[in-house]
């Protein structure tokens, strides 16, 4: 076991409102173990801070600036990326086992989802077909739910879930309030959730309203239904109501929506020609309600990640906790494990830690579950409820103020010296392949 | 002066955190003198519901309920309408004289803008022409901030601004977290401000950077900029910071966006063919950044109007006060006025309450003034940061949760009974004019 070692902490993929939790998680327990950790580095935008060796001395930062970043949203604080180490990119790997060399890492804690897994698995290999002695250890993280299995065994939820799902449930209660106001003119508000491929959290908006007092209908990619069959149940809602809140996601099928990917070969739909909210509202629109008035629509994109105020203190707390874990786990287990929540049985939700080999949760696929959703299409059930409910909560996360604004976390420009030669991450030497 | 006459309080245009909030000022303050006032009831709807005869009656609703409106949002509890009363439409004129007299209504609260001013003018005019005698007063209320005069002399400012205003300072906080995380896939991060034709809105931005730390451009449709100008800035910006956060108003020139109408020839952006965000985020990823990665964007729309967290302490305190006052002008200075909010002289921020004849408001226009929007075009001065900065207040407003959820206001469907014949209301008898 490494003794002494310094440390290196990245984070990979979009951001979530309590990512810098994990990060704060794994620096104060780090730093309460002198004799074992030495300086703790932040890899500046994740893999691609490693490979330019930008290295950001987390050690060297005021303490009361760690603390803060508790409530300091997304990912500004060290950084991601969405840079892919594809398998054929040795140079890139070779690259980042010389930086870690070079500034004497021996624990390699990494925050994101299952492509960061892998590449934390595949590092940790190179490194000791290479003599390096390093543990390399994943920290959960994505609003998606889409780590782990999809019998929840391996994986209860993933830190940065919680967060959003309470966005959406506080957010289609004062949706709610909107459209019930306006009505008259704008029967129909269509809201864009995110969620890739996966209907965790436009299914959270359920959770806004439990009791189904809203006219609130809920479309997950999942449910394969087609435009026409959306307008179809927006206007029987109508019909009966009046009105109607639609919560769609983000990747729902509506056909192209001349959408742009990224180098995972994920679709970015914030930066589509188009949107689903858009096509959704057109279509609904051209085809006509079964009311007086336009229907309309918001797309709240990324505020649905980094809007601080809207974090969940279960998922503040287990966002923290994991990321400490991941240290105990390092320390104890060795290199090759992520960090898991899982969920206690019985009837108050409580929330246990453990582990899971990286190239399990590499290969494992969570979906939704089918029976989640209900049998018209339009709604998740009960079950559904009783699982997320716990996650958001009961009350306001403290977001500290000074002068009317948030006071985030800053951290000083502090970076490791550079040892090695000036190096271009082989995905950037063509730049027109990203395009 | 009438005594013990019933009273009428109705809301019309877009709602705001706290129109209800004026709504409840109305409420209480009525009700604590009951030998001057009798049933206060609510425009269903606005002047819909006076029109169709759907008063609900607040005297009889818990006061519970009533004091949960101050952290109620949007316009849900009595509902507002766009229902435009065109000169012309002499009938719903009548009807709303008829409906008034039917209930014995003798005090007429309007809570909107200068449509709503305009409109409770000729409300009270025609009244006293059939020999009504009615107390016609007005409420401010509007996001846009653009009830009033140029010079700030009538009204400093209406209540919902200050709330908008600090949901983008907030916003823009975290979205630069977000933005500073994700720059090497995402380097700009583009949102959409509401305010149809004045720039009040997304200038509030500049108030979570008055530093101008961040790499913020904020386009407002005064700078009469083009979209070419918009991208110049932001690949300038991108050439000096290697990322960017850009608000732009909801009306800023981008060409046609296949607006649709609301029933006052006001544009309705939400329910557009496209957005402005869409248009500018396709522009910048076709003409090409100067950095790695697509430029995405929000579309936050009507969340920025109703996320009660976001409301402003001093503007949940103005708009119960204005709503108070309105009640005491109507007492004191009889029909014809509308309450205001002025600014006291001096260095620390205090409100003075006035009131402005209606017509003089009806027939005031505020612009965004020209001195505040920065000579690049692309900012806007410290002269409306100060103007702006006390509106948004200090501290979260204690927004009250149970069971993890808000816990709204709830006004139990008790309607006054009806005693006149059913109403169509004029311009909805042919439904085809709406489109």
């Amino acid at each position: 076991m490494a003794r002494g070692k310094n440390v290196l902490v990245a984070q990979s993929g979009g951001p979530s409102p309590v990512i810098n939790n994990s990060l704060r998680g794994v620096v104060e327990t780090c730093r309460k173990m002198p004799k074992r950790f030495g300086t703790v580095y932040g890899g500046y935008h994740g893999i691609e801070g490693v490979l330019r060796e930008e290295l950001l001395n987390l050690s060297a930062q005021a303490r009361e600036e760690i603390a803060l970043l508790r409530t300091t949203p997304a990912a500004g604080a060290i950084g991601t990326c969405r840079y892919k180490l594809k398998a054929e990119q040795q140079e890139d790997f070779e690259r980042i086992v010389e930086v870690l060399r070079a500034h004497g890492i021996g624990y390699f804690f990494y925050i994101g989802g299952n492509d960061s897994m892998d590449t934390a698995r595949k590092v940790a290999r190179l490194a000791a077909e290479r003599g390096l002695d390093l543990v390399a250890t994943g920290v959960p993280k994505t609003i998606d739910n889409d780590v782990g299995d999809g019998e929840f065994r391996l994986v209860d939820h993933t830190p940065g879930y919680g967060s959003v799902a309470r966005y959406w449930a506080l957010a289609v209660q004062n949706a709610n309030e909107e459209n019930a106001g306006s009505s008259p003119s704008d029967p129909v508000l269509v809201m864009q959730a995110m969620g890739r491929e996966i209907g965790f959290i436009p299914a959270a908006a359920r959770l806004g309203d439990p009791e189904r007092d809203m006219p609130l209908l809920i479309f997950l990619r999942e449910s394969r239904l087609s435009l026409a069959d959306v307008a179809d149940a927006v206007n029987d809602m109508l019909k009966r109501r009046g009105r109607a809140l639609v919560v769609i996601s983000e990747g729902f099928d509506v056909g192209s929506v001349g959408a742009r990917k990224d180098a995972f070969g994920h679709t970015m739909f914030s930066a589509s020609r188009t949107t689903v909210e858009q096509v959704v509202v057109n279509y609904l629109n051209e085809v006509g309600l079964a009311a007086r008035g336009s229907a309309r629509g918001n797309v709240p994109g990324t505020d649905q990640r980094h809007h601080m105020i809207y974090a969940s203190t279960v998922d503040l707390e287990e966002a923290y906790e994991v990321g400490c874990e991941a240290v105990r786990i390092a320390i104890r287990d060795g290199s090759g494990y992520m960090a898991t929540i899982l969920r206690e049985p019985g009837k108050a939700y409580r929330a246990r830690y453990d582990k899971v080999p990286l190239d399990v949760v590499a290969n494992s696929e969570r979906v939704f579950p089918a029976a989640w959703i209900a049998a018209s299409g339009t709604d998740v059930t009960d079950d559904f409820v009783r699982y997320a409910r716990p996650l958001i909560g009961e009350a306001w996360p403290q977001v500290p103020l000074v002068g009317g604004l948030q006071r985030l976390a800053r951290l000083k420009p502090i970076f490791a010296e550079k040892k090695l030669p000036a190096y271009v991450p082989q995905a950037h030497r063509k730049p027109s392949r990203r395009k």
